[in-house]
């Protein structure tokens, strides 16, 4: 859409105009008086959205303030998290909590935090780590659509922020979905941290970009209400496409010392002489000529169909199939008695098989081609509106959303991640695609859970156990097919392990999971067969660690040793060590020890000493 | 540049265009033989670029094949990774090394990978984590244009990829800087891994968008050599900007089961009869009209001045600094010493202090500005290049570039990154802005090196280390000030730590680093009140670790306990205890076990236990 071809709406009320300006100049007022006081803080960033939040809150949001979990609610996504401090001062003026709560800003206590998190009810995700809040959006949009509801999702961005990758995934998704529930306004107000953005205060600029990547979109004054509604009801009226609202701004607006200048980013307005001249300009008469309410929605409750049990896995006992053809399945059969469960994948379904959960239920799948960083983002929103997300790709692709997965933990979001094609076992595809680090990266997220299948039975088992898990799940899938290790009726719970081989004259334990698990248990025969009984423990939880038995293991057969297709820092391996460290007996790491090759993954796991005939030379040099 | 003015080219002789063409084919057939030989592979990728590495090779490229690594030479990196069977074969019809060594791709003992890696000297980076190459080749191109030289930078990139969003951050900052000595080659042959991409064959689409971004572009007949030779004649006299040749293409191309067809993603054509269809649809008639050679580059050799040694710091006693800042003071010092070191930041110059380096350096900073994941893309690009790159940002950020960093790891890349803000001591700006996983992170990089300073003296030394260190060494400085720990002249080394207090009656150790490090030496001081001496160790080399000094004070002191402003996974607790594992004596772990908030650093220090009191309270807790 072009600015030509914008269709006039209805004029607003002067006095309706006239109130949403005092409120923005309220919103400011407490922007600056909440950082001053906190004595840290962005306020040059809130006062230049303060047009923008008033009339988004108090002339466009459909929300019950007393109910902000609602999910008849519409949405709005703070991405650029530092301007917090100009949001709750609108959730305070909507009635959220008393206006004399934004004076405890940035205090341990309070749950107005210099960046947004869920500690407040009116935070749905936590954002302060730029360029993440489209992906979110996007997620909650795309979640109001599936359930049927004509909620909207509203997202107010930086324009420095528009330089990071992640924006530019969630653009083309949201436009190839056709995602019209999705509205960006982009507060365009040319200061970067350090310096002037790339491209200033060039809003033609931003909208052609979005443009070209499928929006609608609209240049409106960032200061002027009476423009602002009028795009707000034309955002909201647009059909078949996200809708960008370009607005020009200044960074600081109506504070004359930091009005449209560098050097203000992140600093508040010092406490004396200089704050009171700058309330003296936002002014004192802020009395609304009409009284201002968020608007509560008027839509239908949507009923959330209950989950029931996942069946038990029923595969044959010559099932020979990989942990990742295995995930998919389970992921189908959850997707039948779980129907909040929703998949998604970054273009390597046939791979990961997440392709078999699309296959059934094809409305509940969201392709998200090759961009990581924006499927996770997806996830955290599709999350806040009580789906439970699925999302996989190679485990060494979740690298590039580890910000993202990050940010999903300070959101405590919950969602799944499943990896495949873990390790060098995948063989000739080579170290490009092969995930060595990301049981390093998942266990050091704050309340993950990190969960490792060996086989079939383990596989199902472990899906339905992530579903039921809140939080951060990580699921790590290997590439070749393996042998059944379980019955279907084994039981597997967050936390556990399974002893698979043990006898009291045990001199060693062996600790694998996934491919190496395999190799261990093939060890323990050969040891056997040299007259060195060991026991062998599949770690299919690494996080939390079953520490119990790797202790009594400890104690009872005085050396442990860990074998993990994964680099030797962080993993596997390290999760043992820390369960065992205070107890009596000696621990040996084996790991894939430097930058692998293509070739055939048995070579391989050969060259790291992984397989069974170099772990039951290992264990046999050790104990002589 | 609209189609319309794309300025016409003297045309090409009849001869080297039909050669062009067979030497395609050429290519064709080696890539469909070598990877049926492997038994796995990408040839459908490898077809429908062959006209397109036909004449980039043989026409436009300027390369001393028989030097690689010249600095003279024009660059490719093959972005579209799992393409590399037909780039491993133009090498081999360059005469790179004999075409028979193309049977052995992806064979264990083979330079021949299956994605690109620099085993083979013709690939200056590993690529096949896809969206990363545009990054890389803006670095090199920045490289050469800082250098002076006039030499290219050609990347190829395939569709499917363009979804990635540092591809979009890589063309932003491309055009902002006028780097018109990049040429990008899109390959459209409109076929992802599982399904269609999202715009199929739409060339005008993604002509528009890199348009939209400020390339130059135009569209191409991908198999049309007149069209691809006219279109690189303008792509290298083209100035001014970054140029796109969006060139239209078949996947499959030339081979009729798979050209043009879904499902042909990563699949050779099985030997036997489809085989010999195949290669008959190639053709065997494959003779030159004229002999092709890659042209070697006319250009002067620019000479690399030395570097010198960087001096010792001379910091007075009382300085109170922030490692952040000493870190921009050292890096600052470490450019007047050492002309190859660049730095890099992402709009935090002002936070990580590497604006120290800027002003004295403007030509050798490149301020990359909100895009983690191509700031590390370009350090990886310049590293290959001879340059010694410095990125900084917020610690927490540089998870974004997780991929890259990892990716840069299997290129061998030689560069530095230096997150700053470590931990909660932060404070107000709450979870967001605080690294806690980044220990982890760095440890489980193949090859990584991690330092962490705790005063201005050894965030001095830890920079003229890192530059000294092949590989990614990463630099952790933490955002309060701090006093002196270190006399000026006090030696550092990689794999090093100080044993800053000891006695022969030392009953535990107290291992930090930064902030802890300085809570552990006043916890010292209130143990030695209680009657408990204790040890004190500077683990400032985190990885590799001093596992000698460690093991010492173990058997010497009887518990060791770490205390670090981190997460409880991966970080330096774990680096220690797997120092220590087989030594006698007990260990205790102190770290951030939940989710922080905003608050004060000290308040929220205290709140996870990492305050000297605290620390001193739990030693003798143990003790007891």
């Amino acid at each position: 859409m072009s600015e030509q071809t914008i269709p006039p709406t209805n004029p607003h009320s002067a006095s309706l105009v006239s109130s949403l300006e005092v409120m923005a100049n309220r919103l400011r007022r407490h922007s600056v008086v909440s950082t001053s006081e906190a004595g840290s803080g962005h306020p040059s960033t809130c006062l230049s959205c303060a047009e923008l939040i008033s009339g988004l809150f108090f002339y466009a949001l459909r929300f019950d303030v007393q109910n902000p979990k609602s999910l008849l609610n519409d949405r709005f996504v703070l991405s650029k998290g530092h301007g917090v401090p100009i949001v709750w001062a609108a959730w305070a003026e909507a009635g959220a909590f008393p206006v004399s709560e934004l004076l405890n800003l940035r205090k341990i206590d309070s749950p107005l935090e210099g960046h947004p998190t869920p500690r407040s009810a009116w935070a749905d995700v936590a954002t302060g780590s730029l360029g993440q809040g489209l992906s979110i959006a996007l997620g909650m949009a795309i979640s109001a659509r599936m359930d049927g509801r004509d909620s909207r999702v509203y997202v107010l961005t930086g324009d420095g922020e528009l330089a990071e990758g992640a924006v530019w995934e969630a653009a083309m998704l949201a436009s190839h979905r056709g995602v019209d529930n999705l509205i960006a306004i982009l507060d365009i107000n040319r200061f970067g941290q350090s310096e002037m953005t790339m491209y200033g205060d060039d809003v033609g600029l931003y909208e052609q970009r979005f443009r070209s990547f499928g929006w609608a979109t609209e240049i409106v004054d960032g200061h002027n209400v009476s423009a602002i509604l009028a795009a707000l009801d034309r955002a909201r009226a647009n059909r078949g496409a996200p809708y960008a609202i370009v607005a020009d701004t200044r960074k600081g607006k109506g504070v004359t010392c930091m009005e449209d200048r560098d050097g203000w980013h992140g600093k508040p307005v010092p406490r004396g002489e200089m704050l009171e001249q700058a309330l003296a300009e936002i002014g004192d008469d802020l009395e609304l000529a009409e009284p201002l309410t968020v608007r509560a929605p008027e839509r239908e409750q949507h009923e959330v169909p209950a989950a029931s049990a996942m069946p038990a896995p029923d595969f044959p006992a010559d099932t020979h199939l990989a942990t990742r053809q295995a995930y998919g399945k389970a992921l189908a059969e959850l997707g039948r008695v779980a129907p909040g469960v929703v998949a998604l994948d970054g273009d390597t379904k046939n791979s990961t098989y997440s392709q078999e959960f699309l296959n059934e239920f094809p409305e509940r799948f969201v392709e998200c081609f090759i961009a990581e960083q924006n499927m996770v983002g997806v996830a955290v929103g599709l999350s806040t509106m009580g789906k439970i997300p699925f999302a996989s790709t190679f485990a060494c692709f979740l690298t590039r959303a580890y910000d993202q997965i990050r940010m999903g933990a300070v959101s405590r979001a919950n969602f799944k991640l499943c990896g495949s094609h873990c390790g060098v076992s995948i063989g000739p595809d080579g170290p490009s695609q092969m995930a060595l680090e990301d049981i390093a990266m998942m266990r050091a997220i704050a309340g993950s859970s990190v969960l490792y299948p060996s086989d079939a039975v383990s596989a199902h088992r472990l899906v339905g156990i992530a579903a039921e898990t809140p939080g951060i799940v990580y699921i790590r899938t290997t590439r070749p097919k393996t042998d059944l290790v379980y019955d279907n009726d084994t039981e597997f719970h967050l936390g556990g392990s399974h002893v698979l081989r043990r006898s009291d004259g045990d001199r060693a334990t062996l600790v694998g999971a996934g491919a190496t698990l395999h190799e261990a248990l093939h060890a323990c025969e050969l040891l056997a067969d040299r007259g060195i009984p060991v026991r062998v423990i599949d770690l299919y939880s690494v996080k939390p660690v079953d520490a119990e038995t790797l202790r009594e293991a400890a104690r009872e057969t005085g050396l442990v040793v860990t074998i993990e297709d994964h680099y030797p820092e962080g993993g596997l391996g390290e999760a043992v060590l820390g369960a065992i460290a205070n107890t009596p007996g000696r621990y040996h790491k084996i790991a894939v020890t430097g930058v692998p090759r293509s070739g055939p993954g048995r070579e391989l796991m050969r060259m790291y000493g992984l397989t069974a005939d170099s772990i039951a030379d290992t264990v046999e040099g050790l104990l002589s």
